[in-house]
Formats: structure tokens, sequence, C-alpha cells
């Protein structure tokens, strides 16, 4: 634990509010950081170059990166970032998590339910369009409609126009608007998988640890019309890797940072809303791994669920631990204080209106006071199962179907009904005791935060225990069927809501309060926050240009660094690269007991894989969650490895960079082509690689 | 979890306030229900019977039960009673829990740190000297500090008197006091435990259900003068164990109920505390499992630790959802109508003086005020290491011996402080890591409920973040040294306290507010809260007489009931007693996986045994948590079982005694001597406890 203490002292120097320093920033395709590429690393991108690569990366899914490997749809990802697909896909004969999975003919490919894959063709600036539409003076709720109007006849006409799935992207907590246009891919199949054992070998005690030694890496295939898609745009397998101090890239969809945002906001972090995440990411570790501990099955059902909130339970709980750690904070605090002055000296602002600091405290405030009620009710936090989600869906497209298009709440217009409707027929296999334990855990939640004498908690409960009450929604929902789901969706698109289903009614008795909440988040929290936050945004374009990035957004980021090798504050140094021997080493330094075993597999080729392969590497981009999967590329644009993890005090990523202690890990390619070619001998798949299928080693 | 369902509807049928119905009650030893005993068992047990009973008795350490079985000082307790010592006296060499002990000759019994016995030899009743002390009309402060004058004279008279530890135990919150001299052992001695895996088969999963298959048994033996000690009071075993529908009583300690509080202190309850310590005990559980995970040796090191924190989650989970149960709420509230409306149709209360009620609801304003700050620095929960509350008995020790003895907080008067030093004295291997973790855990809680921004958490943190601060701390306290305790101790009570021990100078940092809260707690909340419970008992006496027994104060009780089997609400039906074959067939079902993996021992006597042997039983029995280790003796008080557990809905009992689906879970005797002669052989145990060596069946 010493590390920490030296890191808080030493990564606060020589960094300055405005200037990027070493190899910083999540760039936008639109403004990528050419400058500092030439300048450190003498590398001039062409725009092709840059194209080449945008259009082959992939958002994946709900949560993750991912990138073409082949002109035939070939999607490479991490393992985790697929293994909740494994997890549906999954039976108690074919674990396809355990066992992993190999398609050894094009026919053996197995359809993916519920992935979407989103492939970035266009971009196209939107912001005066969008700060025309939403007239200075207005407020509140009238400001949030005509944004939302605008921006739904945006999305709406370049829909029809371009037939692909457009979106509006906010940057600058709405300093910036973007069109990004996406190509969509629904039919997705699986390739190939290794085993869970060594895509997340070292379990959670490892993750977020280097030295490491992962596997995460699986491969999917878009299909389009039945057939492979044809993906032009694809990144080629590099020869023999990267080496030590190369220029890599990574492009990826970075998920969330908050570097730009007051210092109130960091507090009301801080003191408030990371608290209360944690809080429910703790409980909701404990019940699913009590229920894992009662069975081989239960196991099997909760094992990547379990693996989201172990993972999330490190990151949040990091990002808390570095916002409570004075010495970093106050370090924001000074950034601030010297932007302010900076933005005065310049006459950046009106000063007779109340400045944006005041305003975003000001939102602050409301949020506090709705924090709880808004995520339990209209997040449906309070609800946690995907079947509850369903119903909201189907309560909320039955009424906001009714209204026009430019009148509805967001996520609802008509670009937006088919992914909902997707979402809905996705067979996703839930299991009735797991889904009675997440409510009820979170239903005594609910009734905690919002008391039990609560008339709606009342309501909502009908006289029982939470767990009585959970008990009977999850035993009395038909939800559970996707067919059952359908029927409910397309009778509600139609205007028509007839069923005595108790998780729709629950959604229907909720539905008042949730939406009044939102109403107060989105107007009096969402909306003054994003107004103050743009003027803050303009005025730093004045004093910075282009010199800056946005916070991440889960859009498409272009990010650079160098393969280097990392000291922990304690003096201990490790090497750029770990090397597959050394899998087995760490695996025998645990015994292999759990989470240390590996494969049979692995076991079995021990003596058969070039030892001395690099594994796993660290180098100094500067990513976030929502980048596993991403590509690494080098100046070639080939790909070199593939992002899965940043180490353990990357964390504090969320608010500030820093490369002194903190590097992003990444699977080396040499180890992805060995693993196929020695390990699990998947022909078909190294040749679509363009690999020799014989270790010539 | 459907039986919940119907239980909330049934349990409340029948049951009216001050009507004790069923086997209710955990009575005083100076109160027996010697009519329910005669009325519904036709069981007379003279005042011998009696009082062998409760000098066979044992409360063992903080917080378990426990008796002597025979005249050597012989004493039988649970297995999950005695294992956090087994756990301190363990090393990676020679790990007692995992591997269970057995002390072949007197030579080999192992000297146990840190554990202390008290048996109950004489009650005396208090109450009018100590009401006489606290005049009428003396209010906050000078009442309590009145008290406990008055308390400390007593407790100090008695003990010179006999030469006992003579404590005051308050009953019905102040309704009646009463003077408890206990025998007190200090050198006690390991005997035999079985291993972990069979004393606590089927861990947490199984953990508070039934059918059960637990051996949850281990006996030590209570030295004077390093010889066993002479123990005439004893309990001999039954020679066949109990039969369906046998009276059987259970001598024991259980530890806190709430049965008479008032329905603003269950929704205090329900509503601010219990979801406090919810939070505490997820987070504990999540930080210490984490860290078990990372290697063999920390899952050695925090195994007894995590047992606690699942058991108490399931413990303060049921009693939470018990609480957030309307039907069962609502039933109190009718109680406490009813229980009102006597009083006033008797005249029982003076009616220009505040009603008891309202005292009580404006004392849980206050505590509501002070909960966090109270818990978090007066009791120590924001720094969760024992090496923490060392610098805080050493610090107080210091400031209070200075004091006159009435004067002094309440455990720190003459006869308290050879505990305190004992406690300073016993050796427990503490670790580095696992006090970092827990620390780090503990003050990141801190930080997050008392503010960032708080002078004090600053001056605590000396802004560093929480982490930071738990490493510097654990790394630089000696106070894992019990020779450095003590010296420092030895000094502090000669007025010397000079020392940069870190965990020293924090204890010291943080006294003056942690007064300020005990202050507040003693004078504010207690107190008033003391008084007005006093009305209502007086009240409760006077209308119902000793047809009511007070709640669970962690003092000796006396329940009866009937060995009997149990119906799920769903209708399943469990028998009274499950046998030692169905061990090794639930271990089966679970494919010998842990938690269900049985010992080698077992696996090996596994055609040795008599399959046939009962193995574990329920009865009506009035327990609770603390009764753990409690004999269950029949008529002949005779040892038929020892009492470990609660069935699935046995938390209710917290507030509500029911026997529709609830039962107490006993080790059967017959297994406990079948075990010890047909698995572990131990001659010299089964030849002390009488018992034949061979298995004649």
């Amino acid at each position: 634990m010493k590390r920490f203490l030296i890191l808080a002292v030493t990564m606060l120097s020589g960094y300055s509010f405005g200037q990027i320093v070493a190899d910083e920033g999540m760039w936008l395709y639109t403004n990528p950081p050419l400058k500092q590429l030439e300048e450190k690393y003498g590398f001039k991108p062409s725009q092709e170059w840059l194209d080449h690569l945008q259009k082959s990366s992939i958002r994946f899914g709900n949560g993750g990166s991912a990138s073409f490997v082949s002109p035939n749809g070939l999607v490479m990802t991490n393992h985790h970032v697929g293994v909740s697909t494994l997890q549906r896909m999954s039976t108690p004969e074919r674990d396809l998590v355990e066992q992993g999975y190999y398609a050894k003919t094009l026919e053996d490919e197995l359809k993916c339910p519920g992935i979407e894959l989103n492939v970035l063709q266009e971009i196209r600036d939107v912001t005066e369009q969008i700060k025309a539409a939403v007239k200075s003076g207005l407020v509140g709720d009238a400001a949030e409609q005509a944004r939302r109007a605008v921006i739904a006849k945006i999305e709406s006409a370049a829909n029809t126009e371009t037939g692909m799935k457009c979106e509006v992207a906010t940057f600058f907590n709405g300093g910036l608007y973007h069109l990004y246009c996406y190509k969509k891919y629904t039919d997705v199949r699986l390739v190939f998988a290794p085993e869970d054992q060594v895509g997340f070998f070292g379990g959670d005690p490892d993750n977020f640890e280097y030295p490491r030694y992962c596997l995460d890496v699986s491969f999917f295939r878009a299909y389009e019309n039945d057939k492979p898609a044809e993906t032009p745009n694809s990144l080629k397998f590099s020869e023999n890797g990267a080496i030590e101090n190369e220029l890599v890239v990574v492009s990826g969809h970075p998920g969330r940072t908050d570097r730009f945002k007051t210092i109130a906001e960091l507090k009301f972090y801080r003191d408030m809303q990371y608290p209360y995440t944690m809080e429910k990411v703790f409980r909701r570790e404990v019940t699913l791994k009590a229920l894992a501990e009662t069975s081989a099955e239960n196991q099997r059902r909760t094992q990547t669920e379990i693996f989201r909130w172990t993972n999330t339970r490190k990151v949040r709980l990091g990002v808390l631990t570095a916002l409570q750690d004075e010495s970093l904070l106050s370090r924001k605090v000074a950034e601030e204080t010297e932007l302010r002055a900076k933005i005065t000296k310049a006459r950046l602002l009106n000063v007779r209106e109340p400045s944006p600091w005041l305003q975003i405290e000001r939102a602050l405030k409301q949020w506090e006071e709705i924090l709880y009620p808004y995520d339990l009710l209209e997040a449906g936090e309070g609800f946690h199962t995907p079947l509850f989600g369903y119903a909201r869906q189907i309560v909320r497209v039955y009424e906001e179907s009714q209204k026009p298009n430019e009148k509805r709440l967001r996520g609802y217009n008509e670009t937006a009904l088919p992914t909902i409707r997707e979402s809905l027929e996705a067979v996703s296999p839930l299991y009735e005791n797991i889904e009675i334990a997440k409510l009820s855990d979170s239903l005594t939640l609910f009734t905690e935060k919002l008391g039990a004498d609560d008339p709606l908690v009342k309501q909502i409960l009908t006289g029982k225990s939470p767990q009585n009450r959970a008990s009977e929604l999850i035993k009395g929902t038909k939800l559970f069927d996707a067919e059952k789901r359908l029927k409910l969706y397309d009778a509600a698109l139609k205007g028509t809501l007839e069923t005595d289903d108790p998780m729709i009614r629950l959604a229907l008795l909720v539905d008042k309060r949730s939406r009044e909440l939102r109403n107060i988040m989105e107007t009096r929290v969402e909306e003054p926050r994003r107004q103050a936050y743009a003027k803050i945004a303009d005025a730093r374009f004045k004093l910075f240009g282009t010199t800056v990035y946005p916070d991440a957004t889960f859009t498409l980021r272009f990010t650079f660094g160098k393969v280097e090798g990392v000291a922990d504050p304690d003096g201990t140094q490790y090497p750029p690269f770990t090397k597959m021997g050394g899998t087995f080493t760490h695996g025998e330094e645990h015994h292999f007991v759990m989470p240390y075993t590996l494969p049979e597999t692995w076991m079995k080729a021990r003596g058969q894989i070039s030892a001395e392969t690099p594994m796993n590497m660290i180098s100094t981009n500067d990513t976030i969650g929502g980048n596993s999967g991403s590509p690494m590329v080098n100046q070639a644009g080939e790909i070199v490895g593939i992002l899965f993890d940043g180490n353990r005090l990357a964390h504090s990523r969320s608010f500030v960079y820093d490369d002194t202690y903190i590097r992003a890990v990444s699977v080396c390619s040499t180890a992805i082509i060995e693993g196929l070619r020695s390990i699990y001998h998947t022909e078909r798949l190294l040749e679509e690689l363009g690999q020799k299928q014989e270790n010539t080693k």
C-alpha cells in the first residue's frame, strides 16, 4: 500500500490546467493530436490512415470496444467484454464461459442474442444548429424540450438520409455537439472464446494488477443477410508485435471521465454519489456470492454478474479513494482557481449572470435532494432485475409512442424504437432464484432509503416484506418469455396495454413519481448544469483552443502512448512485457488454486508453446473503462495488442492523467497468435488472420 | 422464498401482549417458569435441580455459552464459539481450525489466549438500592452519574466481600437491577476440536437452515493454579439422548432481543440503525473475502472473521426483513396500543409528565443525530482494528485511573481493570495486511459519513487517502506486541503516557470528541430512555406480575421447549432429527465441493459409524444469538444436546416469539459421543464423559 503514498505527491508536479502533458488525452477523431504525435514520436498519420482506423473500430454492445480484423466481418474484442453474452448462451450442459468455444467451420459459428455492434462512419458538427434552436433565455423544461426536439429532428433526418443509426453526441458537457452516424450490426456470431480461467486468469485478485497473464480475447463475426459482413476497413495483425518504447495508438470507446468537472461536482461525487454507489455494489457482490456458494449450478448462473460487481467495486473504490485523497483534490482546486482567474482576466464571462460554478453548485443541491429516489425509481435501481427493465420499456413505449416524435422522452423517438424492440427480443436465460435474490436485495435497499412508511413504498410492498414481495413479483411475471414481451411491445406500440402481469403493474405504479423525478433531474439538474458547463467550455476554448480534449462519453476516441515499463512507488520495477511461460509460473506460485487454475488445454500445451512469447504489455496510453477490447496498433496501422485493463492506481485517471505509476495493460498480439496456434489449433481462424499455422520458432 | 409469505400472516394469530404463549420466554433463574413447566409438561424441578444447572452453565468469552461436563473442569461449547480462539492459536504450520485438535494426554492440552469463562454463583436484587440512589427528579448527567456511582460502589463492595467478579445486570431497561457474582476462569485450555469442515459443514449456505448436519462442538478445560479446576457442578451426558416431544431445557446466555421495545424504537432500528449496520457488514464481508482470494495464507488468516461477518449478515438482514414486514410490525403496533390502553385505564402513569413513549421518541431523535459519529468515533467502528482498541484502552486507562472510582466511565472502575489488562496481555496473532485492509475500509467509511471536509477527519487523514493513512498507522504502531502494550498499560495506570506510537496518538486525537459523543449518548439518549422504559416496566409489572420475562442481555436465562419437527410455510415437513449418515448424503448431493467437503477422518470412518445415530435436532425453545453452546438437558438434568443455531425464519425472534415455523437447532449428544468414539477415537475424553469406548450397536 505504500506505493500510494509517493504517488500522491509525485503525480501532481509539473501539471497545469489546460496544458496537455505527456501522452494525455482521449482525442476526438475530428481533432486528433497531430502536433503531439509529430513532436514526440515523429509520426504524421495521413487522413486515410485515420479514417481506416476509425472505420475498423467498433463500439461493442453497451460497454466495450472491438475492431474488425478481417475483411469478412471478423471481430476481435476482450473475453471479458463478450463474457456476459457467452453466459447468456450457456446451459448447464454447454458452459461456454468455463469451456470456451471454437467454431471449426463457418456453420459452427453460434448466433449471439442481444449484441449490437456500431461502427462510426460519419461525423457532422451540429453545435450551431442546436444552440440556435435553444434560444438564449430559455431555461429548465423549455430549454430541455427545445434541445430534445432539435436533436430528435436532426437524428431522424440523418437516419432517413443515411440509412444509418445516427445519434447526437454531446461533448464538453454541452460545449460541442456532433452527429455520429453508425453502421449497425445485430447479427453477431461467436467464432472463438478461450476458457474463462485463462481469459480472466487470476480473477478478482489480479484484476487491475500488473504483472499480468491473461488471454483476454474473443472473436465474433458480424453478419449481414445471413452471410459474413463485408468489412473493407479492417486491421491486419503485425508480424512481430510491439517492442519497447514503440509508439502505439489505441482506438476505442472510453466510458466516462470527470477531468473537467468542477470541484463542487467532484466533492458531490466524493461525499454523496460514490458512497451511495459503493453501498449498492458491496451488497450486490455479497448477495450474488452468497447464492453462488450454494451450488455449482448457481455458481455458473451468477459468475459473469459477480465479475461485473467485483470489477465495478475495484473501479469505483479506486476513484473514491483518489477523491478522498486531499493531496490529489487540492491539486484540482488549484487548477480550478487558475482557470477561473484566467477567465476573469480575459473577461470571458458575463459578470451580470451568476457564475457557472455557482450555477453548478445549485444544480448539485437539487441533485442531492433527489439522489436516492431518482436512482431507485427512475434509474430503476430499486428494482434490480432485467424483468423490471422489460416492463419499464413496454410501459414507456406505450405512453411515449402516443406523443409526437419530438415531444417524447429521450430514448423513445422513432430512431430508438427498433433498438428497444431488439432488446426485448433477445433471449437471455434468466433464473427465478437469481432474480428473486437480486430484487429482494434492491427492494430492501429501496425500503431503507425511501423509508418503510413512505406511501409509495407501502403500495409497492403491499404489506409484505421485500423478500416476499420480490418472490411474488418474479414468480408472477410472464416477462421471462421473449415472445410474450414482444407481444406486449407490439400491442403497446399500437396503444394497448391490457395485462395483469405484476411486473408491468409495478412499472405502471411507479411511473408517475419516476417521471416527476426525471423531470426534476432533466430541468433542474442537467439543464442548468449543461448550460453552465457549456459556458465554461466556451471560455476554455477561447483560452486554449483545440489543445484540450473532452471528457470521455463512450464515444470513439484516439489515444497514443508508448510501450514502457513502470515502477512501483516503492521502487520495484516492472518490465513492459510479461511472457507466456510466466503464466504457468504465476499459477504455480498460487498452487494452481482458484482463481489461479489454468485450463487443461494450457496445461497440456505447456511444452509446445514458445515460453518467451510476449503475453501482456503495458503502455502510457490514456485509457479508462469502456476502452476494454480496443485495438492497439503501430505506425503501420497493424494490430500489436488488444487493451484490457489499467494497473492498480489507474482509477485516479477518472479525474486526472498521470503516467508516473500508471499504465494501460494489453494482451500482446503475439500471445493471441501463439495461443491460437499452439494451444487451440484454430487453423481456419489463423488463416483468416493471415497467420502461419505452424510455430516456426 | 415462498415460505416467508404465509408465515407473516400465520405467526401473528392468537398472540396477545403480556400473555406468554407456548414455550416462549428467556427466563431469569430468579423467576423460572415453574407454572408453565408443570402445566404443560408436568415437570416440577427442585431448587437444587435449578441451582445445579445454573452453576454448570458458563458464559464463554464475549459472545457464547457453554457448560461444565465433568467435575474436573471439562467445558463443552460450540465449535463456532471457540473457533476465533483456535484461529488465534493457529500458524501456517499448525492450522487448528482446518485440522482440528485432540489432546491425548492432560499435558497436550493447549493454553488458549484471551478466553474468560464466567460462572454465575450468586444473584442479589439491588433494584431498591439503585433506585434510592438515583433520586427522583435527577435528570441527564446527574442521574447517570449517581447511578454509575452507586453501581460502582455495589460492585466494588461485593467484589471485595465475595472475591468474585460482580456485575450489576440491568433488566427491563432499568426496571430491575440484579447483582450477578461470577466465578471467573482465565486459564482455559483446548482439549478437543473437530475440523472446521464438519463443525461448520455446509458453511454460509447451510447456516440458519434445517435439515442440518454439523458437529458444532469443542471441548476446553478450565484450570486453576495450573491444575484442572474442581467443578462439582457439572452435567452428565444422557445415555440415549433426546426423543421426539420430550421436554428439553436450554440454559445459556441469549445476547439481545427487542421484544419490549416501543414501536418508535423498532422503527428507528428499521429505518436507521439496521440499514447502517448492514452497510458496514456488507463492506466488511467484501473486503475480507477479496483479501482471502489472493492466497491460501490470506484465506487462513481471514476465515474466522469472514464467518463472523457472513453470520452477522444473515442475522441482521433477517431481523431487518422482519422489521420491514408491515404485517409483522402492525401486530406490534396493536400490542403497544393495547398495553397503553390498559395502563391508562389502570391509571398507572403520572399523567402530568410526558408519556414514556414520547420520552423515548425524543431520546431516539437525539440518537439519530449522533448515530454515525457516535458509532464511528466512540464505538470505534471508524477504526476497525483491534490495534485501535488496544490504543483506546490504554488512553482511557491513563485518563480514568486518575479519577475516583465512582466518577469513572463505565468499564473503567477498579473491578474492570484486571480484565482490561488481561485483554491487552492476550496474544492474538494480527497480520499487517489484514489490519491495513480493515482499517482502510473503515477509514473510508468514516470519511464518507463524517465528510472529507470535517476538520477532525482532515486531522486524522493528514492529507492522505484513507488507504495511505491506514497503511502508515498500521506499519507505524508497536501495539502488535503484547509486551509493549502491557508496558504502556502499566505506565498509564501510574499516570504516564509518553509515546509517539501513531495509534495511541490517534486514540488521543479523537478522545475529546468521542467523549462528548459518549456523554450525549449516556445523558440524552440512554438515561431518559432508561427512565422511560423503567416506567413502562413498572406499569407492566403491576398489570402482569412475573408472567413476563425481560429482554435478553447476555445474562443467564432458562428456556424450555420440546423436541419437535417443523413444517415449511409451503407445507414441506421436516423431522425432529437428522441422522449421522445423512451428513454424507448431504455432502454427496453437493458433490463434496466446498463448503460441502468432509474431512478425511469422516470419509475414512463412513463404514464404521452408526449411520442412524441422531445428528442434529430441532426444538421449540426460545433462543437467540449468544445461546450458541448452551447445554440442552432433559428432566434428569442430563445433557441431550448442545444448541448451535436457529432455522431460517428464526431472526424474527429478535422481536417476537413464534413456534409455527421456527425452531432452535442443536447437536445431539448421541452424535457427539459417536463422533468421539468412532471417528476421533478420543479414549481419554470419552472416559471423562463417562462413556464406553466401544460402539456396542
